[in-house]
Formats: structure tokens, sequence, C-alpha cells
């Protein structure tokens, strides 16, 4: 009896000694599939991360990483991998109170007869706020950690985000007709200077400027958007080239395409991020690449509402940064970078007539570390790398439709859903544990979701 | 007390009463959003359904079904949509042991250095019967009450789905080369014979013939399949017009298309179910109408393998069954109904460039009653009707993903999941109850999937 006593005083001790030669850390993540999507694409069996301060300390093999860190916070990957979170690189999260209130119609109908009655009749500080909320949790449940919005009533946006603890690159948007909050541009303006001034320095809302587009914005909202962005150092975010009208327009009225009219007014630029980019010819692709634009792929939008096609393997090819996007849940209708991913790739491969088209592992890098640079945002984020910001998700594989699994990354593209992630982490934070959040009430925002929902078919109805 | 007493016994004795009035049932499911896919389309807000010996015998209101009937079992169906079955109409269940082991190739890499090898390497009954059932796992959990297979060791794919409670229309495949498991086709034919006869009135399962293609089969294979088919009466499977080495073969050794040599041959029919349908010119649809031939619109396989694009609008528009199928998970990867009801609508809108092409509803008629006229048994299954087989599933619909809902087929198309699906019932009994699989030992389906992907794998690395 002593002499056990002895022997596990003696352990303690030891252990504690042990411990206390082990560096602190905030979490660890152990006994994962880690899929680091740096440049080597690095894959550890069994690989772990140690996260400290929002950053990624160190990663490595699982027993390196535990026997040289300690932490009150570990989480068990095990049967799972553990990735970059997804950058959703363009939506109006707002817009999920409108999913399926218009269907199978025209652009101009949808827009005309569906989408701006109900924005103008429903859409307010308090709208915003809770149809972010909805698809913040419908992000985060799918293992979202970085979103491009573009929308009106964007500092309350901001704040939802703030608030669930998720990054965001957000832009109010400019826009040439009266807006549900700015009526005239120069209050759009003035919005968006004192949003990028609130905002300055946070780390996790990177304020944007946001013009429309080329057809909703005139040449001296687009170059005043521009100059406005440069002076604070911001990124852009705008609708570019997604349709055959918005051809038209800057055919007629600029005598070139958009990107050329963008071009020859100064506003393509390393600070661009364009959303669509459908209708591309070479040289246009050429510009986007040689200004450094990021570009953001949305191919459920431009199925669903038969915009077209974006060369995207093209512009890969010559190294343009072509993010994912889901676009708005009126247009899609989910905020789902999972079958965002499977799209992407099986849209390209259809398109082109050839199979080898986007293979999976591109695909997995434009919704992580492409999908950052296209955003201009990555040294931050989109890879896991020491240093970085601890912005990861853990995906589980054991699901029926996920076994066996042969390749990770053909898993994650074709086999995966949104549903499998497990745990997601954003900025060091754990946001979703284990499919439970941690920082939205979940509940009170169904209910919100469909209180608005009732005003919203109510407004149709007269 | 002595009040209370008898009051309790009063009620008791009521209640009782009341109870013997009632018709009696085996499964009561009440207060969901009844989605019938009748003719008339019927919608009921808290609509019920009784069952009874695995057939449909009420539907309605849930207030007058609970007063007409009694049940000792209940299903809550309050925030779900109760609706018929999905119907896949062509997949191979056992290539689930494949899913992901050739990723972004070409057709011919694809099938001559993976798939066939790996089929013939590792292709055994036991593999077929474990690969079956991870398929079977996958389908109930998303909903999936009906399969179309062709594949080998059809006995044991039948012996399956009938231990799992699950309704197919199966056929082992004839083809002109050494099979698996037949190594002639006369074997192949006295297989499907003993096939035919082993499961003749069957309740679940429906034994079929499947010859794989025009340019595996002979001639004479496909008219004797034909034939064999029409002795028994039973349905034709086949894979049709999927891609374009299948035309080149066609006109080259038949100086037609696939489906003017079939007709001319004799094989097409109010039997047949043709797999892919992708290369038709307006003849072949107007044949394909003429001979009321089913057919299976793939689109996962047919973007992700860049066969090409069938036309199932123009073929819906002169009457033919269109059905969809998710193909085998080796080419898809996945199973998945709902996804394939999502894709099926955005490809046909996108490749017609109008957003109206193919609209929710009739894409859900797609997966569910033009399913089963594609199969050939729409008067068993395929919607909600007194006197049909009771295949019908729960879709819960408060997921933040399908919140808020304005429009119950544009939730199930294109923001509903597969992991959103409740409850499965099949031929009226239970086979799967708030997501717990009854009828199946998943965690050993699971370990079996890894043990023969270990298998499978190995026999690469020589």
């Amino acid at each position: 009896m002593t002499f056990c006593k002895t022997t596990a005083l003696l352990f303690l001790a030891f252990a504690s000694i042990r411990a206390q030669d082990k560096r602190p850390a905030d979490l660890l993540l152990l006994h994962g599939t880690v899929v680091a999507m740096d440049q080597q694409r690095r894959v550890l069996e069994d690989g772990a991360l140690a996260v400290k301060d929002g950053l990624i300390e160190a990663i490595g093999p699982s027993d390196k990483i535990a026997s040289a860190y300690r932490s009150n916070k570990e989480i068990d990957a095990r049967g799972a991998i553990i990735m970059p979170g997804l950058i959703n690189a363009h939506t109006h999260m707002a817009m999920s109170l409108f999913r399926g209130l218009a269907e199978d119609r025209s652009l101009q109908d949808w827009l005309q007869k569906f989408i701006f009655p109900a924005e103008a009749k429903n859409v307010t500080a308090d709208f915003v706020t809770w149809g972010t909320k909805l698809s913040i949790v419908e992000m985060i449940h799918g293992g979202t950690t970085t979103v491009a919005d573009m929308y009106y009533f964007e500092d309350e946006v901001a704040q939802a985000l703030k608030d669930a603890g998720m990054r965001g690159v957000l832009g109010e948007t400019i826009i040439g007709f009266p807006a549900p909050d700015n009526k005239t541009s120069e209050a759009a303006f003035a919005y968006t200077e004192k949003f990028l001034t609130h905002w300055k320095g946070d780390s996790l809302i990177t304020a944007a400027v946001a013009p429309h587009s080329i057809y909703t914005c005139s040449e001296k909202l687009l170059k005043d958007s521009a100059a406005l962005a440069r002076a604070y150092h911001v990124p852009i975010l705008m609708h570019l080239a997604e349709a055959p009208y918005e051809m038209e327009v800057s055919r007629r009225e600029h005598g070139s395409s958009p990107v050329q009219y963008l071009a020859r007014i100064g506003v393509l630029g390393p600070d661009l991020l364009g959303a669509h980019c459908v209708w591309m010819d070479q040289a246009d692709i050429q510009s986007l690449a040689h200004y450094g634009v990021g570009c953001s792929y949305n191919p459920s939008s431009n199925m669903k509402s038969a915009a077209g096609l974006m060369p995207a393997t093209e512009m890969l090819a010559v190294g343009v940064g072509v993010g994912i996007g889901t676009d708005g849940a009126a247009s899609n209708n989910n905020q789902d970078m999972f079958e965002e991913m499977d799209l992407a790739a099986k849209l390209q491969k259809f398109a082109h007539a050839d199979p080898t088209s986007l293979p999976a592992e591109e695909t997995v890098a434009m919704a992580t570390i492409i999908g950052a640079r296209a955003l201009h945002i990555e040294k931050q984020t989109g890879s896991l790398e020491i240093g970085k910001k601890a912005d990861m998700i853990v995906v589980d594989t054991t699901a029926p439709h996920a076994t066996p699994m042969y390749n990770v990354y053909a898993q994650l593209v074709y086999a995966l859903k949104a549903a499998d992630v497990r745990t997601t982490i954003i900025n060091g934070r754990v946001v979703m544990e284990d499919g439970k959040l941690l920082t939205l009430d979940e509940a009170a925002i169904l209910a919100k979701a469909n209180q608005y929902k009732k005003q919203v078919a109510g407004s149709f109805t007269h």
C-alpha cells in the first residue's frame, strides 16, 4: 500500500515535471488526417495542431505535438480530416430570408417582380441582422470560416459576424438608385467611410468598398469607390460580367467588355474581388491575371439563373485567384461550400467535355487557399501553416456516404457533405463543437426567420 | 374521490368505445405536410396517412385520419414533409466499395486502368453483398425506397435488398466478355433465368434482364435478352446512348443511332429502362416516346465523366418517362437523390440557358412518380395514393439550411439534403426511424467496407 502510494506520488511528480516542460497552448487538435493546403500540399496521417493566441503555433505528427504542448482543451479528431476552414467568396447573407421565394423564373421576373419588391418592403436593419445570423448558422455548421458579403445595412452584418466569431470581408452595396438603407449614393459613401473607420484593425472583420456592378453604378461611382478603397487600403467587392444583359450594357455604353471598361477607368487592381466573371474572353482573362484581380466562381447560382459558365479552368491556368462562392440563398438556395465544391468541379468537366478538368485537389484549393487569395487575405488564412490564423474545421469521414476513402481530396469534393463537419474553429476560438453551435442561439434565429417568412409572404398577397 | 374514480372509469369506457369504432391500421403518420405527387399534385398541411398490410389505406387531414383510425404505431411528422420515397432509377450498388478509387481521369483510363482491373481482382459474391449493403445504408438514410440496379452476383444484391426491406428492380449484367461471376453469356442467361424464377412474385424484388449496352453485347445477346424478358414479363435494364464512344460504335457497326438500332432489332418497348440516354436526336426521342421506353437521367455521373447532356426537358415534353439516377458510387460519388434532384434541375437550366427549364415540381415528380413510370412499376409505387404500396419518407424541414420555406417543391430540390430525412418506410415497414436504421447493422457494414478498401487499394500496389 505504502509502495503504491509512493509510486503514485512519484508518477504525479514526474507527470507534473513533464507537463511543465511542455509549452502551453490554448487548444490542441489531435489524431486527425491533416490536409494543410500549404504549398507542398502536405497530408499528415495521425496529424495534430497546436493553437495559441488565435494563431497556428505548431503542426505535425500527433505524438510530437502531444509531447511538446499542453492545453486544457483538446479535440480528438480520430476518424476525421483537419483542414483549413472553407472560404465563401461571394454571398449576400441576409437574403437567406428569401430562400425559395421565387423559383424557376427568368432573371428579370425574379428580380423585378420578386426580389426588388421584397427588398423594398422588408429589408431593415433588423431583417439584415437576423437573415445574416441565419446564414452564419448554416455556414458554421457547414465548415465555412470566412465569408465575402455585400448587401445593405452592412454594419449589422459585421456586428452579427463579430458576435458569432466568424471572419468576413464585407462591403456596403453602393448602387446608383435608392437602396433600403441609403437613399443616395452620397449617403452610401458616407456610410461606407464610417464603416471602414469603425472596423479598421478588427481581428475578424475586413471592411471593404462594394460598388454593385457596372450596370447599376455610373463611371463616377465606380471611380469614387475605387479611390475610397485605395485611400483606406481595403478590398473592393463587385459583381463582374455575370450575365448577358451586363455584356450588352457594357458594349453599348462603353464599347468594350466590363473587364476592359474597368481596366480603362482604373478600377482593376490587386484589391478587387469580382463575383461571377462569367463572360470573359482571352483578353479579359489576361487582364484579370495582369492586375491581380481575385474572382468568385459561383456554380450553383450561375447554373440556376442560367447566367453562363465561368471559364475557371482557363483563369486558374494563367494564375487568376479564383475562389468559390455560394451567392445568396435566394439564388442557390444554400450557403453550402461542400455542395459548391462538388458542382464547381463537375460543371467544368461537363462544360469542357473533359473529365480531367478541375481536379479535386485544385477544387479544395479554390475553397481554401486560392479563395483567401481571391479575397486578398491569403497572408492571414486559407491554409494550415505556422503563424496563420487558426481557422480550421474537423470533418468526420466515417459516414456511410463517405466510406470507404481512397483519396482525401476526392472525398472532400465528391462525397463529403456540410453535415459531416463536426467542429469549426475561427481565429483560434471553437465556434461549433461536435455539431453544437457555441456562439449563436440557433433556436431563436430559426424562430425569427419563420416570423420574417410570414411578413415577406404577406407582402405579396395584396 | 368516488366521483373522480367514476368519472375516470366513464372516460375510459368512452375512450374504449371510441377506439373500437376506429378502424385498425398498422401505422399512422400524422401532422406532416403531405406532398402526394398524385395527378392533382395535392399538398396537405397537417396531413396524415394510415397504412395497413403494406399499403396506403387512407390519406387526408390529420384530424380526420386520427378520428377514423387507431394504431399501436404512430409517427409524428410535425415540422416535416411526408412524401413518396425517392426512386433511384440507375445504379450499381456494389460499386460503393470503389468510391473515389480513380478520379478526374478520362473514361478509358478510369475503366481500363482502374475499374475493370479492380473488378477482376476483387468482385466476389461477398464483395457484392457488402458493397450493396453499404449503398442501401446510404440510400435509406437519404430517403430512397426503390432502386434500379444492374451489376454482377445480382442474386446477392436481391437478397441484401430483401433483408434490408428495400424495393428494387434488379438485373444481372449480361455482357459479351467474361464477367466476375459468369464467364460466358450462356452462363449469364442461365443465371438470369434462375434469378427470374427465384424472385417471381416477391413483394419487394422485381427481377429483370440486363444486357449491358449495345457496345458490349452482340445483336444476338440483345435480342435474346429482350426475348427472355418478354417471356417472363419483366423489365429490361440497359445502358443507352451514354457517351460519344457508343455513338461511334453504333454508326460504324449498325449505321444508325443506338436508339434506332434497338428499334430495328425489336428491343425498344414499354418494358425497357435505358440508363443515361444522352446522345439523342429528335427522331430518337420520338421513338422512345412511341415505344414507351423509360429512361434514367444521371446528372452527376454525366457531368463528372463528361458524357454529355441528356435532353431531359425535350424528352419529358413528349411524354417520355424520365426518372433520376445516381449511377454507381465510383462515378458520382454518392447515392444521394436529393443532390441528384438539385443537379438535375440546375443542369437543364444551365445547358438550355433558361432558368425556367425543369422546374422544381417536375423534378420532384421525376424522382418519384415519373421515376416509377420509368421503372414500369408506377401502379405499385411513386405517389401517395390509396391502394399503393406504402413507400414513403418523412423529411425534416426545420434545419437552418432549409429555413424559411416558401415553396415545398423548391425546398425539396434546392435546399433540403439527404441528411434531413428522418424516417423511411418501405412496403409499410419502418426501415429507418429518426435517423436510426432498423434493418441493417450499420457499424458492421462500415467495418467490412473499410476492410475491402484495404484489399482493393492493395491490389493496385504491385
